[in-house]
Order: structure tokens, then sequence, then C-alpha cells
């Protein structure tokens, strides 16, 4: 599929001889990349942000069928998504949490015997409660901030930009554990139905996690119709197996199994308060990846805030039903949780109700994909808040950078990193990862929800009081839910995320410190005005020996300076003796400068050279300016990059905090034409064709 | 310390203020750094190579006090090892073996149940007796090549490039195992005397050997006296033990430990062929690091092949000693291997010897001392093997490359990854190691022992057939030592060697064909001359806003060309009319290009622009070469690297491959001098400290 306002058809790699088949064939040079909008103006048509390399473009042609094209900003418009698909795409982060909620509580209760087992379907029943509250409250976020109301924005123009902070370092942790726990569930339903392949549970994990990482980094786009699908798979799946349990208990057909293998062992503590707190706090997970919808208003068809506000009442109503009704049905078939995680609650409810057939086995594939899809959401708004955060100043400001295929690579593989390091850390087992979900999760509803009271109270639309009074209940509830979660799960992981949201708070504001301080340093007056300079130049071109890739260095630093000479840095005199004879002769006009290093650098040498000729220069002049050209050969395979120009690297890098000194690398290419040399004796234009880069029309062109 | 031929004194850091101070101070300004020898020749001094950061300077003053200072190679002749001080360095590696070669032996044969631990003693004398064979065979590699004959050395020049090869490819893993063997079985010794932290294996080995490679990149030398003391520590002990074990031995008190805690299991294997050469496979690995010497010989004091030669007859008669000895005793002492390495066999044998006293540990810490010793040496010579073979192009360049304190850090920080990695991989476990251990050596034994044979054919001095012989009878007997250890450890780890050795050399020769081909591509007939360039320039200079830094690239564009224009990229349209109105106040007669980039990207828009302005030019002239000038931010500490001139690296990294384009990186740094403005409607002169940057004698200097 061709991009609409691309005339010129496909854009070939930058190579020299394709610029002058351009020449040729387009008449007006700005048509295929650009826009012209008046002096001076252009605007850059999507031919201009190709993938340059081969590999880059081969995947944007498969990726556009798959997944469609990518879109510029302003043409988003045009790609508003229907409640039905929004449904698929948002939610799948929600929905998906059914899949170990369940299992979470069961696994607290089991602590006190199976007769404790009983007490999940109130749990799940109180969470369900939650849920209602805080859907509500987002379908408040939904209207109030119809261009995507996620956490940190809401916190920071309604409250302090310290909260919002909080609230940004929160949704990052949360969007590393949902990529974290939705992988490490999925492996649980995948080991349900394979449980050969359990031993490998980290490689294929790290795999998955890998896997997700390329499609995001080539592009991949959540808005293919294929998401879709294992999302509805998955709800109609759920639906019949909650329905099928429910009919078993009416007609009293509901027996426990018989036996269940690799159970987890029974508990013997007694079923206190702080039980019954500690499995609300493990269940609380259901309510992870509610507020995906709030966020993501502008990508609603229009009206957008009444749409999305529908769908989150859909989801939210979907995902109770579900919950409460693989608890229910959970329990009525006496389902212990397994030791080591598979076969999941959620796989042996699905093997009670559908047998050892098919549904079951498509039922399991569903859940893992669509516990993936939910890791992918991450992979989305992840590096999109860094993104914000960088513009804001919070974050390095690579993280705002587009790659290639114009995705945040930053984002990406730094959430890929942190993801894996979990994985790796807690072994990829669910349970240990989910207190360190919830933290983050509460933190952030809580701070939207106190958000949302300031927004009524500052608005004061009609109503305001009603609309506050929803928040502010939300906001106590979840609040109380956070202290709750952060207290009773506080020594099994979750005081890593308190401590870790004020280091994450207190590194953007470092950073922003950082901006700050190097943008007033750099900041000009505007009443200054920038004259020519004066300054003169003199260019040093280090030399590992004479070859085309250094008379092209040459040739360049001839047309940067006439002051210009080589300097060859070697232990071996020999060697030394027999290049300048070659030089002499075949670079006439350019000194060449012999540093003897007897002790083998390299870089020491060249900058204590510098030093000299910059102190030799007269005490009452200003030392010019000092062009190191260096030769680079260009690479054009990765490996080459190992093998060649490490000097250069070295070099530049040393060479960095020097004053008065700028380092120009010339790179060299065979068919580049700046090559110019001459055949000793030949008369102008008489050597044509003696060598590839001679250029005989020019060679004896005036000095300049 | 001062180098004696450094009037200078210390070298201060090149900063811009430091060059005025000197320029001062220093009347000859070639005086601190260089000597002149000659129209356009310097010899750096070396002060030209010192440390260029502050904690480089700190650890070099350190390190001077306690190691000495470092050696230039021409200075290196006044520092020649006497006898006494070459065993203690270079024989640290082979003596050090005696800790498990004894152990790896009763371990192979305690299979067979204790009967069959007596035969241990006999495998020890057949291995020693092939010791005496091998130091003889390099007894006269010494005075053959007494500019040091490594394997690879030895088999490149007196066979053929391609068995030079794979003794490189040997000697390297050999190399690597030394390290891993050395530190594990130095783990062995510590967790004998401190079983507590003997969980923490994995980590104190790699704390180990993170310890020796920092030593080793900041300039540590082995020559230090200190180096000595844990080696005649040893050598003193290990006697002793040995003496007084014969003692018990003859007079009848040598009775068998009573009862032995954690010690492996008894087996019922025969006691057959394969056992007995497995036993001695496992034992000949006491035969590593007997060519050290032999390799060393250019370090000894005068006459250095001679002395190198009585040194290695010494050190082989120690090691005989020591092994055999410390073999018999540990039989006579009933020593049956322990289940996990700890106590090792050498701690329960001077654990016996000497009771539970302060002789006992500091045995066990001089053992532990030695091994990592040993390690250290590998640390020598890996780089410097690698640094031969990069010189020789067959290994990347950048290993040949010295750091600041000259040490070759690729060689280092390589080594010391493997090192870990093995570490991690076998769990540290030692004799899981010892198979990948012994092929390696003994393939590179074999190789310079063959490489002899042809030397003495070859040169046929007085005596060559004798000569001649001993090296063909080591030869043969190394080469089926080779054959038995590859084949009967083939299973447990030495099939990894086998298949290592010939990836190692297919690489090998795949680099020196790169190099090849490049420099091929590269080079220049004899009778071509580089006449100067005519080409026109253009300078484009990719603006992020207008500040004091990109004033500066300004400057540095207009000084290598008249032809500057400035490029802003920005998907802001109000940020650009913005700054389009400050660019045309301030920085008159630069034209500012703005390209608005509505999907955000950097990289692609620029590089389009580029290609435009390259078809724009007439098709019967060459397109002139284009400097894309690229202001950045000097960083003063490491985490400003992450933070600024990200995208400078993008830029360079997509525009190195173009044709006509060189990337120019101007860095600004608030002293830097380069700044030149001028305050709007002051005079010539009148505006002097109104700027830091301002140079008020020359803004009214005429354009250039």
């Amino acid at each position: 599929m061709k991009p609409p306002n691309d005339p010129g058809g496909s854009r070939r790699p930058i190579k020299g001889r394709k610029i002058a088949d351009r020449r040729v064939r387009v008449e007006r040079p700005h048509a295929a990349f650009f826009r012209y909008t008046g002096e001076g103006s252009l605007v850059a048509k999507a031919a201009a942000s190709r993938p340059l390399t081969r590999a880059g473009r081969f995947v944007a042609r498969v990726s556009a069928i798959a997944l469609g094209r990518p879109l510029a900003s302003e043409e988003e418009i045009g790609e508003r998504l229907s409640k039905k698909k929004a449904l698929a795409i948002f939610s799948s982060d929600a929905i998906s949490s059914s899949a170990y909620a369940t299992e979470e509580i069961l696994r607290v209760l089991i602590l006190a015997g199976t007769a404790a087992l009983l007490v999940s379907i109130q749990i799940a029943i109180a969470i369900a409660i939650m849920l209602a509250m805080v859907a509500l409250s987002y379908r408040q976020v939904c209207r109030a901030f119809p261009g995507g109301g996620g956490a940190y924005a809401v916190a920071r123009s309604e409250l302090t930009p310290m909260l919002g902070l909080i609230a940004a370092g929160a949704l990052l942790i949360d969007y590393v554990m949902t990529v974290a726990v939705s992988t490490s569930s999925a492996l649980d339903q995948i080991f349900s139905i394979a449980p050969g392949i359990a031993s490998l549970r980290i490689e294929i994990g790290i795999l998955a996690i890998v896997l997700i990482t390329v499609g995001n980094l080539r592009g991949l786009r959540e808005s293919g119709n294929i998401f879709a699908v294992p999302t509805y798979v998955f709800l109609a799946l759920a639906m019949l197996i909650v329905a099928s349990g429910v009919v078993h208990i009416v007609t009293g057909e509901a027996h426990p199994l018989p036996h269940q293998a690799n159970a987890e062992p029974l508990g013997t503590e007694a079923l206190g308060l702080l039980l019954l707190l500690r499995a609300f706090a493990s269940g609380s997970v259901a309510l992870t990846g509610v507020e995906a919808i709030a966020n993501g208003v502008p990508a609603f068809k229009p009206p957008e805030a009444k749409n999305a506000a529908n769908t989150m009442t859909m989801m939210s109503i979907l995902l109770a039903i579900i919950f409460i009704g693989l608890t229910v049905v959970a329990h009525a078939y006496g389902i212990i949780p397994s030791l080591h995680g598979a076969p999941s609650v959620v796989a042996l409810v699905a093997g009670t109700a559908f047998g050892d057939g098919p549904l079951y086995y498509t039922f399991q594939i569903a859940t893992a994909l669509i516990l993936f899809l939910a890791a992918n959401t991450s992979f989305n708004a992840f590096p999109r808040l860094a993104a914000i955060l960088a513009d804001d100043g919070y974050m390095p400001r690579q993280f705002a950078f587009r790659g290639d295929r114009l995705a945040y690579n930053w984002g990406i593989v730094v959430l890929a990193g942190i993801a894996c390091l979990l994985l790796v850390a807690f072994g990829g087992v669910t349970t240990m990862l989910i207190p360190l979900y919830s933290v983050g999760v509460f933190v952030c509803f809580t701070l939207s929800q106190v958000g949302m009271v300031r927004h009524w109270r500052r608005v004061r639309e009609t109503g305001w009081w009603w609309r506050a009074s929803i928040n502010g209940i939300g906001a106590v509830m979840t609040g109380v839910v956070l202290v709750v979660v952060a207290s009773v799960k506080f020594t099994s992981g979750a005081y890593l995320v308190v401590i870790l949201i004020p280091i994450l708070v207190a590194m953007f504001w470092f950073i922003h410190h950082q901006y700050g301080a190097a943008a007033r340093q750099l900041a000009m007056r505007p009443d200054q005005i920038v004259r020519p300079p004066h300054r003169d130049e003199r260019v040093i071109i280090p030399v590992p020996t004479l070859n085309r890739a250094v008379v092209q260095a040459v040739n360049v630093g001839r047309s940067i300076s006439e002051d210009v000479r080589a300097v060859y840095i070697s232990d071996d005199p020999d060697q030394a003796t027999e290049l300048r004879k070659r030089w002499q002769q075949q670079v006439p006009g350019v000194p060449l400068v012999i540093v003897e290093s007897p002790y083998r650098a390299l870089v020491g040498p060249l900058v204590a050279y510098l030093d000299v000729l910059d102190s030799a220069w007269p005490a009452d002049h200003e030392a010019p300016i000092t062009f190191v050209v260096v030769p680079e050969y260009v690479a054009r395979h990765w490996w080459e990059r190992i093998l060649y120009n490490q000097s250069a690297k070295r070099l530049r890098t040393a060479l960095l905090g020097r004053p008065h000194t700028v380092v120009v690398n010339v790179p060299y290419r065979r068919e580049d034409p700046i090559f110019e040399t001459r055949t000793r004796g030949a008369g102008p234009g008489s050597d044509a064709g003696t060598d590839a880069g001679l250029d005989p029309q020019t060679s004896n062109a005036p000095q300049r």
C-alpha cells in the first residue's frame, strides 16, 4: 500500500549513483519528499521518513500488508476505532487479569485450609464493587479529559507537578509489571496444556518478550483486526465456562475434582482479618488495566467521550461477570491452586467445563494470547509516556526520538530490558510479581481520582457536586486499598515499589534540573547578533598510512584550510621513513609530521602534539580553530564496524572536550568522487581511466 | 617516581586555560612532551602518554609506588629479571597447578574404590617423566627462540601459517582456561578454611576476576617484588609438607585420617585401562603453564637463553617434587577428594601435616594467592598474543590499541568476560573445567615440539640430530597425550575445544581476508600524485534551537565555506515561525530552512533534504562536498553523555555512508573562545564584557 500523497513512488536508499538517476527522473526535486510551503519552508512527506535500511523497508512492506500502513499525526483522525474494536484493543489488559486474579485469591485463602476457599466468592464480589466504583470514576475522566487523561496528565494539571511525577513513576512501574505479570501468566496457561516445556520457563518468557519487542521496534501497531480475535474468543469461551458452571451448580452436577495432582498443600492458619485483607489485596490485581480506555479517548469515533465511557461500562461489566463467575465456578469444582503455577486455576476450570477437547485447548491458547496482547499494550503505553516525559524534560531526550519505523525505540528497549530482568529475578512466577504490580496501579488510581475531585471543584459545571462525590468516594476507596495492599504485601515485594517511586521521582527532577541548567548556560540574549568569524583555521590529519581514504581526508582538509599537515604516529622508525618518502612524492604540498611513540600509544601523543602546536602560537594572538580530520572506512556490514574505524572513534572521544578543536570524520567509499589523483608526468586530462576515482576534467583546476 | 627523561614535570590535563599557563612557563614548547629528532620528526616522551583523566593519574601515582613505573619498550632492558625473581613470576602458572593436579587424579581413581588410589603414585611419576621431557624440549625452545618462542611464533615461522593459527587459537583458549581453572581452584582453597562463604562461590569468583581485570586495566605489572612473596611462601610450605609427610611415612607415623566428612562416595568400577588413561589425562593438567618461561626469554638478564633454560630446569624439578610429594603424602594419609571441591585435597594434606594452626592457614592463603597470580599471568599473556595477532591482521585492530595506562584494554576485557561466562556456565567447579583446559595445552605443546624438530632440521647446527630427537620424542609424547586427553575426555567437555579451535582459526582467516581486501581497495599506485582539490563546499547546520552551541557551529561552518545554511526540523509550525524571527534578527547572513516533519522524525527528513539539495545541482556539474556541521554540548560527567548529544550521534550514524558528505562535530564548552557575538547597535570594541564569549579585539574583523 502506497501512502496516498507520494507521487514519486518508493524511495531508494541513499547511494551516489541513485542521486544521478533521480536527477534525470524528477523534474521538481522537492516533489518526492517535500511540499514547498513558502520561502525556506518545507513540509516532509511520508517518503522522507521511510526506513533507511533494506531490512527496514522489507519489514515495512510486510507489516503494511498485515497491520496497515503507519499513520501521520494528522491522519490519525481517519482511523478512529468503533466501540467493538476499541473494546478488543483497550480491554485486553483489564480483562486478561481475570486469568490470574481468582488464582491469587485462592493462593492466600488456601493457607487457612479448604473451608476458607468459600470466602473467595465474597472477596471477588467486594473487588467487583470496587471495580464498579473505579469504572464510574473513569467514565468521568473520559468526559473531563477527552484528550486522553492518563494519571500523569490528570495529576500534573489538576494537582501539583510533583504529584504528576509520582503518578508518572507509578505508571512506568505499572507498565513494566504488566509486561512481566502478563507474560508469566501466559506461560502458566501454555504450560497447563504443554507441561513438558515448563522447565524452559525463563527462556520461553524472554523469547516472548523479545518477539513482542522486535514487533514493536518494527512499528507493530495494535490497531490491526487480527488483534481483536483472541479477545473475543477468550470472552466467548469464558462466558461459556461460567454459564455451564452455573448450570452445573443449579442442577447440582458440579462435583469437586476427585483428585488434583500437584495441588498446593493445605495450610492451617486461622481465617483472621489479616488473611482476608491479604486475599483482597491479591485479588485486587483484577482492576489493573481498567484505566486504559480513559487514556485512549482520542482514538474513539466521535462522540469520543461518550463512546469511551460506554465502552468502559461494557468492559467493566464483562470483567466483573467473568471474574466473579470464574471464582464461583472454581469453588464449585473444588479447585485448589497448583504448586508451581501450572496447571493454572483457569486451566483447571476450563478443563472441568470443557473436558480434554478442542474447546479446552482453544480457550487456553486464547487466554495466553490475550495475556500477550496485554503485555503488548504496555509496549505502546510505556514508550509513549516516556516520550511525553522526555518532551517535558523529565527523561533523557532520546526517549522522544523516533526510529526508522517511527517507533520510540529507546522506550521499547528499556521496557523490554527491565521486564526481562524482573522475569529472571522472580523466576517467572506470577504470584511473586503480583505485590509489585498492585501498589503502582493503586497509586495511579488514587492520584487520578483526587485530581478529578479538584477538577470538578475548579470547573463547577452543572452537577459538579455529584460528580466530585463519585470521584471522591473512588479516591477514598482506592486510597484505602492502596494502604492495605502496600502494608499487607510490604515484605513480599511491595516495599520495592515504595522505594522505587521516590527514586524515579528524584531522577525526573534531577534530569529536569540538568536540562534547565544546560539551557540557561547555552541561552543567548535576544540582543546578541552573530557576526561572521575571523578566526584562523588549521587542519591536522592523523594518518595510519597512505591510502585512498587518507587522500580523501587530505582533500577535505585542504578544502577547509590552506594550513594542512598530516601526522603519522608510529613506534617503528623504519616504517616512518618509508612513509615520509612516499608521502613527499605523492602528496606534494602537505607536510607530514612523524611522531615516534615508544610507548605504542596513539591518542596521548596526538593530543600532546596539538598542545604543542597551540603553545607555539604567539601569546598575543588567539590560537586558530584546529580541525582534526579523521579518515574513516565506510562499513557496509555490521561486522565491519568491529573491524574498522576504532581509532577514529577513540580520537573523537579524546578530542571532544578540547578547546578550539573540531573533529571532522571523512568517510571513504570507493564510489565517492571526492577522490582526485593525477598520474605523475601525465599531462592535464591525459590520464582518464587510469584510476577509478580519477577526475580528468578537473585535475588541473587551480588551487583554491 | 618521575620518569628520568621528563624535564617538564607532571603533565596537566588538557584544558583551555592550562595552555595559556604553559605558554608562559615552557620556553621550548616541545621540551615537555617530545624530543625533536629532525625536520618534522618528534619522539614522544613518557609525559605524552600520561593518563588523560584525573582518576587515571591518581591510580598511576599509587601503582608507581606499589608496582614501579611503567616501562617504555627501549627501557625494558634495564629491568631484566634475575633468575630468582623470574622463577617467582613465570612459574606461578605451572607450580600452582600442583594445587589441583593430584586431586584430579584421585577424583578419577576413586571410581574404582580406595584400593585404586595407590595407582595415583605411579600416574604422578609417569606425568613427572612427561614433564621432564617437555621441560627438556622447552629448554631448547629458550635457546632457539631467544626473542620469546610462544607456540604461535614457533609454529608460524617453522611450520605453516595455518598451524600457527591453530596454535594461536589453542593458546587463547588455554589462557582463558587458566583464568577460569585457577580462580575456581583458588576458591576451593579459600572455602577449605572458610566453608561458611562457599555458597557465594560464583559471586566471589567473579569478584576476584573483576579485581584482577581492574588491576590490569590500570596497568598492573607482574614485575613488582610483592608478586614473589606468595610463590616462595607456597614453595617453602609445600616442601615442608612433603618433607614432614615423608618423615611420617618413614617412621611409620602416617596414619590415615580417621573420618573424613563430605568425602566423595567410593565407586565400584574396575580399575581398567580406560580409567587409568582418564586418571592420567586428568593429572596431566600439572603440565599447564610450563611454557611460560620459554615465552618470556627476553625478560631475563643476559645471558638470557641460558638463564631462562636453567630457570626452566629449576621450576620443573620443584614442580615434580611438589606434585609427586603431595600425591605420595595424600595417599599415605588416606585422603579422599571432597564431594563439592572444598576442603581441597591440598588443604586436607596441609591440615594433616600442620594441624589447625597458623601454618595451615598461611599455606592455604599462599595457595589461593599463587593461583590468583597464575590467573593474572594470563591477563598479561592473552592481551599480548591478541595484540600480536591484531598486528598480523588476524584479530580486530583494536586488540593492538593501548589504553591510557598502556594496557591492551580490549584483550583484558574480552578475557575477563569469557572467563566469567565459563565460571558461571560450569558453576565454578574446577573438575568440570579441567577437560577443556588440557586439550588446548597439549595442542600447543605438540605444535611447538614439531616446529622445533623442523627448526633443527633447517639450521643443522652441531648436535642438531640430538636436539631434534629430544623435541621429536617430546612431540610424539605430547601428541599421544593430546589424543588420549581429547578422546577420554571428549564427552565431558573436550569436544567444545575440538569445535572451538577450527571456529577460531576460521575467524582469524576471515578477519585477515577482510583487512586484506580493504587494504587492496584503498591502495594507491605509487605513481599517483595528489593535487589540491577544486571542489565546491556547502555547509548544512541542523539546529535544534538558537543557542550558544548553535552559534559556535555556525561560526565553524562559516569558516569552512561561505555557502552556509541552517536547517530546523520540527513538528510544531508555531515554534518554527518564532525561531525564524529570532534567527533572522540574530544571525543575519545565514539562511534558515524550516522543514516540518509531521511524522516527528529527525534523521529521515534531513537526509531527504540533503538529497534534494544534491539533485537540484546542475547535471553537468559535480555536487559540492556537503559539510554537515552538528553542534554538540561537551559532557563533563558520564551521565551527561546519556542526557546530551544523542541527536548528534544519530545524525552521524545516518550520514556515515552518504557520498560527498562529511560530518563535523562542533563541541561547545562555556570557556571556549570560538564563540563571538556582538551586541546590537554597539560600536566596534565597545561591548567588552557584555558576554562571556565576546572577543572585543576582533568583533569588527573583516568577513573572511
